[in-house]
């Protein structure tokens, strides 16, 4: 084969940063060489600069990689950003603007109306938006984000269903503590507990869903026409973000018909074979205490997510379980896969 | 004072008859002199005959007492009822026939039309099926019902709001371990996990509140007329359920209303203050990340139900989260109040 | 009854300063008056100042407290600290200097020769070192302080063996969360794992379990003649540190002796029924599983040590279980407990 | 390659049986065609038989394997046996009579001074009892076992620092939940709690490696001359043993000394390059808070054991921490390194 593209990380040394260096070992079209992180880090070797949270130890791969700051400079053509929101927006602009692509984790471009807001799965077509956002911005690189990591959860679990006509949406989150960084939850606050907040979540996961579901009509992204509830919870659960979902569809389909829509479901990266792309992107499991995130998060590598316990709503129509896997295709993963999706399309 | 009444447990060697024995210790009204439970436990000493599960040990002032078997014979007036669901319907009408008032957590016969299905603050009036009870069954005592521990929480919950016309409710709960008995779920299931599935609880809950709810009208219960769905999950927490509610009402309330109509709710056992009656049923807390369940569920003896988080729903009015101790006010604490209710009601 | 005795705390707004608030709550003998802390806090009112983390809300009769500086000025005749190490030697100098009695929870003047480190079951007569300190340092108040909190169940598990001459002890603890008060333990660290590591923890428990266990002789404290080796492990679990004990003895004591040594303890505290002393310093459970932090931790009020398991030792003579609750006997009530020591000796 | 040896499993539907077809799926050498178990599964395909409690689902290579009785008949000439104490005696001598080679996990079996207990990186020699086994039982097959799996990861521990004198060791031990198989531990029994005792484990870890760090001299193993005591703990920990071990040498040796030993120990499956031998068999692991088990124990499939830190004790002359894989390494991982330890022996 080719040689392996190049590609580094912004904020490499937090915790979705070391999600990325994780999820890069022995990737076969991307060869990780370039690690950004803030000027306190820049200069140190990568096993000095970064506590490693992550089980096991720092890579053999990067442990020695000298960490630089994160100025576009000899930064190679692709970066997956992990930047803290409160310095991602200029950060990831500037990358943009000196041409490289930009494939967000971070929130802050996500509802840009020329940024897409990927799941390679649902919404592909939304990479529409690039030659806009390039135009519009005079960049030579681009911005692509991925979601919220429940937000993921929910779509992935919804979208086989869109055909069906969704118009109103009801889900509970049950999200595991490592969504929320490192030292993120205290022990105190979650051990043998549950939190019934999230700050932020429940607007990210009604806004971004609603973005994520819609079409791309006439250059722009027309929102899904459809109502989105969120209550979201902290449990102690180590990764795997569980969500109960109601849903109240346009047409009335049998139950039949809503099993094969998510067992036939697939998308572009299914068609291409790219590399970090589940088999099947949404595994229906047919126990009826199923899925479960201890159990079942770490198959599929963490790319695909799980869907159970389809049954009739006495209030809507329909109601189910989703669950998948937050630092993975909630996070890291789902960056990856958007990658691998812009080299599929030329884009980089 | 005037003398305690005496009072029994049916199923006393068991995880919920264990709650019993605790929560009666130092009763003002009751005096616990009777255990019941199956042939193999009768004529041993309960400290022998319990392995005490709780905390602590097994409480002195009936490690000593010998257990007999659940028959009427020499029981107390009161009996509540811990027992199996697989033997309830058979033991609990032979004590009503006897005489004996029997104040059952099972599920047999909650959802009689003739049986009170009783949330003291939220349905005293539902005992005006006493008579009716006695009269069509021809027995000298009565069965009453407490309901199943989730159904306390969602239906504390929404009773304050009952006045604004409720409409539909989604309800997703995370329920505690505690909930399940003894050995009840094993640690390998939910150690680090969700389970999304409790089996029949969700049937419970949607049958259950629409009968709490309803009014007693020309002697019998109309449901409340709404639509109910619950999603039930297991989380791995010892004590403590907690509830998402998105609710739909016929009016539309302020949220000022709503906020008001908490802290204003009362009934009959505040009214009485009988002993077990917590002096604020339900507790409206402003924090934003509250109620939690193990920072919260021993307050108020575990008799209160906690509520927050009241906000807009995108799909339907209002949303908001409660709490409440799944053993004590859903379970052996909500047997106890509708015993003080009957004997505050002459019915014993 | 007289007046209430006016008392301070120092360090009031952190986790340790709550629990003396909680501990303090309707003290027969004192009256908390006064709640001192950073400049930060200083002005504010207590229910502002300190988020509180333990469970329900900040009790009412500090809430409205106005939070001072720390500085002795117009603080009551006792104090307890529990101030940070950074700062703690400082304040509780000038305190102590300045007339008050500082009953300190902080490591820092635990092992100084005049500083009586107390345990009051076991060393109550420690307390002569006060003079000594008063007449040294030239103070009209005086230090005294409580161990750290592994030490605490350690010393009160081998306080009743004492006579049979201690010579080795190999110690392993397992010990909860709160121990490290907030936000202290990263939940991604502790859900599910366990941490075999504690900072400093195993050289305090070697130190001061010596200090505590020795003999007040010739104006000074001789340390206990004996070899300590501490394994400190944090655990999953909320409160409750459990101790595994083998222990070498000079004299061979039948099992029997053990047993009857640990019944028939008790000391100053339980001879003067002081406010806070549990009735039985240490209980021993005789179940083979016993004790357990969840299940026995609250009993008590936390004030009690729970032994168990004592068997022989293949390496030793003996070994054992020991567990008691790191934030209750381990800090704020061994503290509370010292204060009440030092007013029946009228050093107040 | 040749063709792969078929094997078999006794004891195949139970939690521990689950573990050894997990463990052999794609094994290099082994082919998994052969599953026994009780009556009341024999006859059904193993997908029905066994419930599969492991994370995923049953896997596809063995779901539709018929399972059998427990006998002999057409069985491959490797079986490994997973049964329960209750029958495993009679079950496995009938197919080592029958010409079987029994890998056992089950503890009947352990202590008989003909059957070899082995690690195989420790005590590859003891596999010299077979032909006296053989010869003196007249089996044509044999059994061999592993040890229990709190035995194996303190032998492994230990066996690097054997030259030096092992004397005396007093190990505390944090087993993990999964030890106990399924159902096991009671949810309500160890969530957020510690167990202090474990039936029969501390018996076990004694005697056991006693004979295991034994000599082979004169047709028999002759034990360790080491006192051994061990205190076991249940923590609320789904997989992976911590042990912390002090321990008294005859010699008295460097701390560098013990921590070259760690880190040059390697033995027969290292040297053979047995398939399931982990390359570095006691990973020495520098950072002072390691090893943990949910960070660490997944590491080289579960097959190595981790070490940490290696310091002085004040009462022995070292302590340090080992962890391992309790249903990994010290239990179907152990059993099958077993048997390519026999294999490569030519014992099959």
């Amino acid at each position: 084969m080719q040689r392996k593209i190049q590609v580094g990380i912004l904020g490499a040394t937090g915790m979705v940063g070391q999600h990325f260096v994780r999820f890069l070992q022995n990737h076969p079209w991307f060869d990780l060489t370039w690690l950004g992180a803030s000027d306190r880090s820049a200069g140190k070797k990568y096993r000095d600069a970064a506590q490693w949270h992550l089980g096991g130890e720092t890579p053999a791969s990067v442990a020695d990689l000298v960490v630089e700051e994160c100025k576009p400079g000899n930064a190679p053509p692709i970066v997956f950003s992990a930047t803290d929101a409160s310095v991602a927006t200029e950060i990831e602009q500037a990358f943009a603007k000196a041409g490289h692509a930009v494939v967000s984790n971070s929130r802050n471009h996500r509802m840009d109306v020329d940024v897409p807001l990927l799941v390679p799965e649902v919404n592909a077509d939304h990479l529409r938006l690039a030659p806009i956002q390039r135009g519009g911005r005079g960049w030579k690189g681009l911005i692509v984000t991925n979601p919220n990591c429940s937000t993921v959860v929910l779509t992935m679990g919804l979208a086989p269903l869109k055909p069906f006509g969704i118009r109103r949406v009801v889900v509970t989150t049950l999200q595991a503590i490592s969504g929320a960084g490192y030292p993120g939850v205290a022990s105190m606050d979650i051990v043998a507990n549950v939190i019934p907040y999230i700050g932020g979540e429940e607007e990210k996961m009604q806004q971004e869903t609603q973005k994520i579901l819609g079409d791309f009509e006439d250059g722009r992204v027309r929102n899904l026409d459809a109502r989105v509830s969120a209550h979201c919870n902290r449990v102690p659960v180590v990764d795997g973000h569980t969500a109960t979902i109601s849903v109240e569809f346009s047409s009335k389909p049998a139950e039949s018909d809503l099993l094969e829509a998510f067992r036939s479901f697939a998308g572009v990266p299914q068609q291409r074979k790219l590399p970090s792309a589940p088999p099947v992107p949404v595994i229906y499991m047919t126990q009826p205490n199923r899925p479960q995130p201890r159990k079942d998060v770490e198959r599929e590598r963490g790319q695909a997510v799980f869907a159970g316990r389809l049954r009739a709503c006495p209030v809507f129509d329909y109601k189910f379980v989703a669950m998948g896997h937050n630092t993975v295709r909630g996070a890291a993963g789902a960056a990856v896969l958007n990658a691998e999706l812009l080299v599929s399309e030329g884009l980089v």
